[in-house]
């Protein structure tokens, strides 16, 4: 569970006793790619942390097509933090987009943890903090950019998930379909050619 | 500031005398309505908590149109996080909406508040965790719902703000154009005389 000592550290101070502590709370467990986390319709009570892999939050859309919403690689955390909080049933499903190794602590243990180490309240507040920062100017984009902007936006400021997840899931994540990505792939390899 | 005590009290407890502490972090202001708080450009140093009023967040499109993208009604914390964890220019405007009454908290003075009130950060994680969580079914309803789905759930579910938010002003928050929103409305009334 070094990963996770690691990611505290980044933002508060957390001592090797203290972390024997806190990864009692933990779970560690593996799921193989395309295997699910939790089910449609189910109360989220477990938050994921990435140990290792890659995970995507989905929903199913009219169409009967998975919808990505968020993404979650190294060192990030992934939950429908709604149902979490508030106990309903969730609209999300948690996938692997590769083979994983995953942190999970449920809504008790995590309870729990915050009263023992109330410093950690630190550290999610601080994350959240970001994330939600973050999802204000995905709307942004979203509202702002071109279909195509979005597609060459997205790889090129985020390589480290371009590389690693498939194009079919990237175009999906962006609300475009993959013929259409495909096909402005195309056009700008020619344009290079 | 007692509706700020008020606030808090929903999270985490914290008696008269913690208060009196507490609120020597804050000043208390009033802005007019179409009064800007920050600017373009400018790094976010203040996250401000609506006691009266409306505010929205907004940035100005291509086209030279401001762009809404969040709104706060009372008891909403609003400012750009990224801007002001990064000590980065934002990208947003902070305008009222109505004439309103700002409690308002320099970055510097919400970590010393934090420093001196460790539970106050339980009251930001929670509500940030929330907020996050709502982000990402905003996503989803930006990804699944028509045009016209979009701005009928708005009104049906949010009506606080609805019923006292111009229309224009709902239109932009939603991605669309006032013309539209007038057209649908228009044929949404005819169906029903």
């Amino acid at each position: 569970m070094k990963e996770l000592l690691k990611h505290l550290r980044e933002y508060i101070s957390v001592s090797e006793k203290e972390f024997q502590q806190i990864e009692t709370y933990f779970e560690c467990f593996e799921v193989k790619k395309k295997q699910n986390l939790n089910s449609f319709k189910n109360i989220s009570n477990y938050n994921f942390f990435v140990v290792q892999g890659c995970l995507h939050m989905y929903f199913i859309n009219e169409k009967g097509e998975n919808q990505s919403v968020q993404f979650a690689i190294e060192n990030w955390w992934i939950t429908d933090l709604l149902s979490l909080h508030r106990n309903k049933e969730s609209v999300f499903y948690i996938q692997a987009v590769e083979n994983c190794r995953i942190l999970s602590i449920s809504k008790k243990n995590q309870e729990k943890l915050l009263a023992e180490f109330p410093k950690v309240e630190r550290y999610f507040r601080i994350i959240y903090q970001i994330a939600l920062g973050a999802s204000l100017y995905r709307i942004k984009f979203l509202y702002q950019a071109s279909k195509a902007e979005r597609y060459f936006h997205f790889i090129k400021h985020h390589p480290e998930f371009a590389q690693r997840i498939p194009q079919y899931l990237i175009a999906s994540f962006l609300g475009l379909t993959p013929e259409y990505v495909s096909e402005i792939r195309t056009k700008a390899f020619l344009k290079q050619v």
